[in-house]
């Protein structure tokens, strides 16, 4: 089909009422799909139902090295949990905390106790006139509200292929004491799908920050969420690149399980270095006696160890595959060649990143809507929701059955045809 | 036997002698006993295994509205966990939010919260020049950690078998606008096991505070933790106090399943009023995606209703009961008219609050230590750990054995003797 840039006005006229007379056929059929949220399908958390047996009533609920799991105790997690963790991010089980359900609670934490005592000795930022942090873009959303949230203001990096634009980082890092962080999502990319390179790592574990208290929120969340294991991405190690780099407590690393187990029911950790996890300990003395021990331990009966892990994963795989590829199909199929925009093809994690022609992605998300298909809303991905090219949709195939993506896919690349030729006609006028 | 204060130099020094042989001879059986915190036994964890039966791979993961708990979503909890938690504390399901595995996590979030982002669009604490907490003494050592850490000042209000010293607590809150909380353990006070009197209740509900973001911080943690069911005390419902006497805001009440089913694994809940609720979700919404929900549905599917969780409160009361009343007895018949001590009897709560002769606490407590019994520091039942009369001790009978209770009340009243002997005789030196 011929790229709508190079129809004219009349041939774009045309074309417009055949797609609006499409949009009312679909608006008609009263749809009502959720494609917002990189949720897991019932069919994935069907699958891992036997997850809820592995600790019952005649299960031993000692950790090996004796400590009732049941009880109060043990701070940081337990021991069989930490190395469990550890080596869903590659790291020491001496790096590790394990917390509780949610590792954006981990996060939250981070900067709430980064605002109020500071970082290892460092002025509590609440004490700052400006505090600053970077935000490769598009991101995740939930990272922006958090620091939306303290008052943090948000300075948009553009994200490559490789990772965030290091130039620009490292201008920011390297010059400004105000930026005291960076959100990264380093493999596996919220939304794209990206996983950083060996020579963004490195240069990120060889910054050398203006602020003593800056730090790397490095959110692996997808570290073991590949879609094909073939073509698993390997993520350089950050913490031992920034040891290496004399940079030893520049990084805290968060991940956890919500995507491998049950969203509403897995653990979390971070890994950071020593002085880092004694600075957090201090005070997590004073918020808890301990998370839930019994679902650590759950983890570890289930998995075994990371190899039983990531041999889960493939199932989970074989569940998110299909919908990735019938996604990318349809737009490929549906918009190949017409110029109407871009997308990525992921390899892991649980979106695709799609780039409508500028000013569209607002009018497509609220197309979509109108016609039952609730996409996360245009503008999510960039802090402030506001999208400067208003151009990026994420899009999340795991949650909807088969069908209903089908369906959801379907209108999307409708109103994406039909938006773009408004624009284009408007261009025209 | 004869009060040790009537008696002679020469009396005291045969007795010291005497008590010393004993305490070498206790000494030398090598104890290794913990009565330092409020922790469940093992036989009342195993009592409840079953629990952990409540969902397994067959079972129906939907809450009656059809919410699948494995996912993401309903951030304030399931609606059948707030009905449970709200009878809990005889208060609304409306009033509640279900939260994670520690009801200390969420004091800490309220008073992080309030440092950083005020109350209800008060000033934040953080800003200000002072913020001060009243802390009724005797109380709940982990409470005053957590406003030291914060750098909260606080202020001793001594306990009453009513409740605290009201008179006091009007003077401070409804003449100092820097006085912001007040921490309470309403019911079986943490460590005296009292229950507020409906007065106190009605006069904290009727004070006229000078501050707006002032609030109660009321730590309903035993609130059916009877250990005679027959004897359970009646608290009066301060929410609906304070809506009746025009302060529907002021209080902020807490409790979980901690001492229920298990420590390291039981849900949380706070119950407060509209306006404070969607404060607190304000935050919430940045901070998590919503907490363990199928631990949640454990709960409510082990214990189906509030009556269901007393009858279980019951088996609790079995196991602990002969241990309380273990240790009243080794009290009552190795201390009882010797002058040395005085002692609360509860009748519901984990601990008895013994009060030692002025300045004996200490050496008291380093004297079961040397002979290897672990008790509750002396001074940790005040702010900043400092026991101004240097008397009160923490007894914690509910984690330690039959047996071993046995042994270390054994040793605790000989070292109450023998702490004692030496302090009269200092003064008659």
């Amino acid at each position: 089909m011929k790229a709508y840039k190079e129809m004219g006005r009349e041939e774009l006229l045309a074309l417009k009422e055949e797609l609006e007379s499409q949009y009312a056929a679909a608006k008609a059929k009263g749809l009502k799909l959720d494609m917002s949220r990189g949720k897991a399908a019932s069919a994935q958390l069907d699958m891992e139902m036997d997850f809820l047996d592995t600790i019952n009533s005649s299960s031993d609920v000692n950790t090996e090295a004796g400590v009732d799991c049941r009880n109060y105790g043990l701070l940081d997690g337990i021991p069989e949990a930490k190395k469990l963790m550890a080596d869903m991010m590659g790291v020491l089980e001496s790096q590790v905390i394990v917390c509780g359900n949610a590792s954006l609670s981990i996060m939250y934490d981070t900067v709430a106790r980064s605002m109020i005592f500071g970082v290892m000795g460092s002025t509590p930022w609440c004490k700052l006139d400006k505090v600053k942090f970077l935000c490769p873009v598009p991101g995740y959303d939930r990272h922006f509200a958090i620091t939306e949230h303290f008052g943090i203001e948000m300075i948009n990096i553009p994200m490559t292929e490789q990772g965030p634009d290091m130039d620009l980082v490292e201008q920011y890092v390297n010059n400004d004491p105000a930026v005291k962080g960076i959100w990264c999502v380093p493999k596996y990319s919220n939304p794209q799908g990206y996983t950083y390179s060996d020579e963004t790592v490195r240069r990120f574990a060889a910054l050398k920050p203006a602020a003593s208290d800056f730090r790397i929120f490095w959110d692996n969340a997808y570290t073991i969420h590949f879609i094909y294991e073939e073509k698993d991405e390997e993520l350089l190690e950050i913490l031992t690149e920034c040891e290496k780099a004399g940079n030893p407590d520049m990084v805290y690393e968060f991940c956890s399980t919500s995507k491998v187990t049950f969203p509403g029911g897995g653990i979390s950790a971070i890994a950071s270095s020593e002085g880092n996890l004694n600075f957090i300990k201090s005070a997590m003395t004073i918020q808890t006696i301990g998370y839930d021990k019994l679902n650590q331990l759950r983890h570890v009966r289930y998995f075994k160890d990371i190899k039983g892990m990531k041999e889960h994963m493939k199932k989970h795989a074989a569940i998110v595959r299909p919908k990735f590829e019938a996604v990318l199909d349809v737009l490929e199929k549906e918009l190949g060649g017409l110029g109407l925009g871009t997308w990525t093809k992921p390899v892991g994690g649980y979106f695709i990143s799609f780039e409508t022609m500028e000013g569209c992605a607002k009018a497509v998300v609220e197309k979509c809507k109108e016609a039952g298909v609730v996409l996360t809303g245009a503008g999510a991905t960039y802090p402030y929701k506001k999208d400067p090219r208003d151009s990026n949709i994420r899009l999340a195939p795991t949650f909807p059955s088969s069908e209903e993506l089908s369906l959801a896919t379907d209108l999307f690349v409708l109103c994406v045809k039909l938006v773009s030729a408004e624009k284009l006609l408007e261009s025209k006028a």
